[in-house]
């Protein structure tokens, strides 16, 4: 029922969130030959660039720079990237922006939107993101919101996982294998070379949600032992006609 | 990676619960070709048979009654059933009864595991059969309990609807379409005569609940006007290759 | 103590909201000699009048349209209704509309207050106006506010039922009996024609709802078969002198 | 429609709970002409006792003065009372105690029920009373549970609240005036000397839950300024036919 | 690991609020010889100024006397005072305050934050500041965003106790012992003679949340009967490296 | 005022539990000269020794083998270890090995006390251990519990990390710099040759504990790169004198 083959929405608070939490789903979604859309609501240029301030760059540079590194993870990713420059650190979700991202919604005609949880207590901007995101949803939904282009379906939306999980409230009910995806998910991470460490980071946190992969699957399956996984929450019910 | 063609092992409490709750998955599964096995720990001969003691049966008048109920609704809905006889009102969890249900698990193989929920202010036999089913599937799956059979995988556990979900702190995960199906829970509803009222008030759960799906689906899937479906919530993360 | 012989506000995000999750109890307290107002923030003319849209109606059309048949049914109700016409997808929570909340509250004196909950995937119109009917009733108890009028008490709130309650966290904890009231809530609802299909949605709700009425009130206070109800959730605690 | 003026059921885990959390409420139902009963499951001989033990008394005078303290409260409340000596610390839930409660909900057919809370860290025992007396009931309603007198019908369940409430998740969603119930609260807890710091303990949390009762009624109701109160948590939804 | 020996900051929403619910920890603070920096974002001159609006007072008399009963209270604890003058009921969380709170953390470097907890039902400015005072500190610690001084660091965040624990879902994990600091504390309460009910209603909390802290200490520290408290909640994880 | 210097004692289900989940607190304690008890209810012999089991071991040689295990690592991290030999997989909660866990209490007489968490759908062993622990904890506090040595005083209960954490609503409340600990932690994970995939995979999780520490402690600590943690939440609330 819920088929897989339609666009990918990721809405991403700053450049870099989608490599490290979805890269994996994205790089397994255009694999499939699907087409993924990352949405950057601001280029985390105060908020997610410490060292190119300390290396005492310029707030154009900083964002020249950040756009770049997401541009190429993308690329690695087999998706496109949009860029709002909403500006982060504070994100405000002012109503241009929200008019925005339904313009977006009507454009692109996502088949699963993917985005931050809507908890947490380390950073504001992503919560935001996540409001955001889901509130134009709604919005494109309805016929009488005037946007140009279809009135949208129901995509399911997927939080990705955050920095500190359980500080976020982040319960994962969705364990997806992205073993076959990891080699682009790395290429992309060291489009990033600014947070290299978080490459070792998000590759052990990988081998970790694949250890979980494996063990909710149960041994029957037959994953191979490097089993590679993403954790995520959904946040509408699923809609099936098969159960398991 | 979830196949569902294995077989559906559904743990009730009572001889109806599962006709109710569950009918619709059932069917739908053994539509498929696959195997449906139901276990009642009880026959409600205490606890759901009120209309039985009014009519002056003895204990054991009710049990046979409500066996009989119980096979004639299991064969409409191509399942096998079979009947533990533990006792209701109250059901004790036993060790032995939980052994049982461990030679069950090891026997039957289930790739699917249906239940009731573990929260019921109305029912304290209803989580007492959950925490049964969820316990023995944890022995079963270890080497060193002795039983015969092979080890148990990790099947997925769902939930099944309770009478009064809210108070259940029964919040839907899954929204299955049960559209196809639905006739043969109608048949199957009414081999309980005893319940009469229920099959209203079942049938007009399935529209509701219909509804949700479609909603949750969005319009652009094409279901029909009069979808059908059952609730419940998984116990396990999901385990999958597509986000969806 | 808490003695019913008050005004009831309803503050409605849209304007057909407060027939289909309140129209029983809004019928009760009239029939009871009470007065009951209905403040509807907006008039739903985005978010809830797909059918106008389709049918290639203007917005002010739609409006005056939506207005009419709320009035009418307000009317079958027994009670008196206002339009703030805030505008709708979305519901902009400005400090103007606040404002006029708050000299709702003061001119009103309400001794209960109805909103929605505050918790809805599926419209974030629906929160927002229980966020600001919450809001404005705690500024209207402050002599300090200015605005004309008495100072406010502490009315209770109730919030009405949403569409998918689930998935709202919506925890029936008052179970409305509004078996006498059905009638003129089936009146009202037979005012919003546009919306044929919740006519039967909402009776079969009301039906539910009053099975779970007779079946936690218990079997001893003789309710009809066909008892209506509707359900609620307390936002203050109960105020009373007597445990029943 | 909630009457109150049938028996009020308390099942309380130790001799002397019923004093200190639900006194008020015992007093005023009694004071109201209605028959208030108390169940102690044990005489919290080896829990509840330690002056006595540090005075060197042995086990069955421990349990004899505990007694006499009881009595002579409960008679000060104006209520009967009944002792099960299931012994404490550990309070062990026996197929036998349970069949004994049904027997007293048989019996005594309550229209309202108090009992502990379900949580509680700083002792086992209230929580194993609890489910006692929730399983109790549920047997009760059952015409095919064997015992004398009629089936229970649906008497609301309310837990009085703990020593430590907030670490009990002890939201309180009732608050009861029990002003003029409140000397002989007083003269109740006078009954239990070796606890002599509990009565200003809970004086001054009657006075504190007073403020509550003020605050959340309103100013308008005239509420006198030494106001008293007591906690409660409703278990099962409230049914009533206002809305206050 | 905690020292405990750097700068305590205060964020307030009105201008009494830090004495009733942190005025034993500031008290304590400050008596170990450590800075103690309370702002008020407003002077709580609308909201909770009610004996003063009654006595016909205007509102810049009103501000003033909250301000010099404030700084009264400051200087009893030993601590400075600062004042935004942001306006209550409501307060409004614009762009401008938040920048001005980034800036105080900027020039106070607090050691440790306290702030009113998420959750009030019965008065929106304190969640409001608490959000204001969470989203400041993260801001501050980004060394893109432009205000003077150094980057901070990751001070911990305390909620005080709001007015109706339990309502605002406070569940106390860390009861700090006051009993030192409760005359200090006691000196600043009567600097707010318009609120003199509740002088006993705070040090009655204190002994109530005194016997907390012996109750979960344990008899073995020799704790006095007359041991005062104060309750708090942590929002982010306790780091230490020792388990006690 | 927690002063850390007294005995700690850790409640595990299994024989290895206490490695890989507490190892460095342990190791911690006793490198400060603090006295350490681990008690194992089991040998983990039927639940957690599959490899054992495939190679064809007898359940006595199993036990001894995790016996044996055992002590090299308790002895590894400077602990001594007890015993109870009770059974696994089920772990049974019996009255017999409830009361030889309070004489544990008693004789040992720990300022803190570590277990697992009471929550685990993969495992229900472990749940019932926290069970148990808890209860034993409260009965040793009573004077009227028989049973030799000092009546309990009242100290602090950490629950450790579950292997799956997020599905074991374990959210970390505290964050145990575990550095120095560490090597001793990775000598006792090598006397458990049989599940050597554990030894990576909580390396791993120590340096992603280690990295919230560094997080949640501030850049200015100066906490080293290669810091390591371990996760706990507390049961009971922390007392203290000072916020930090």
């Amino acid at each position: 029922m819920a088929s897989g083959n339609g666009t990918m929405l990721v809405v991403s608070a700053h450049a870099g969130d989608f490599v490290w939490r979805a890269g994996g789903a994205i790089a397994a979604a255009t694999a499939r030959g699907e087409r993924a859309v990352v949405v950057c609501l601001s280029y985390g240029e105060r908020g997610e660039s410490a060292s190119q301030w300390l290396a005492g760059k310029s707030l154009d540079e900083i964002k020249a720079i950040r756009r770049g590194e997401a541009e190429a993870a993308a690329s690695a990713l087999g998706a496109e990237i949009e860029f709002l420059d909403a500006g982060d650190y504070p994100l405000v979700a002012t109503r241009e922006l929200l008019d925005q991202l339904v313009h977006v919604y009507r454009r692109v005609q996502p088949a699963v939107v993917l985005t931050h949880p809507l908890v947490d207590p380390y950073n504001a901007d992503h919560p935001a993101a996540a409001r955001l995101a889901l509130e134009a949803r709604i919005l494109a939904q309805a016929i009488g919101y005037e946007a140009p282009g279809e009135v949208l379906g129901a995509p399911p939306v997927f939080f990705f996982e955050p920095h500190q999980p359980e500080q976020c409230d982040f319960k994962p009910d969705v364990l997806l294998d992205i073993t076959s995806a990891f080699p682009a998910k790395q290429e992309a991470m060291r489009c990033l070379p600014a947070q290299k460490h978080m490459w070792d980071y998000y590759s052990d946190l990988a081998t970790r949600r694949g250890v979980q992969v494996k063990r909710n699957a149960g041994p029957n399956l037959g994953l191979p032992v490097d089993t590679k996984g993403e954790a995520y929450m959904r946040y509408y019910p699923q809609v099936t006609d098969v159960l398991a």
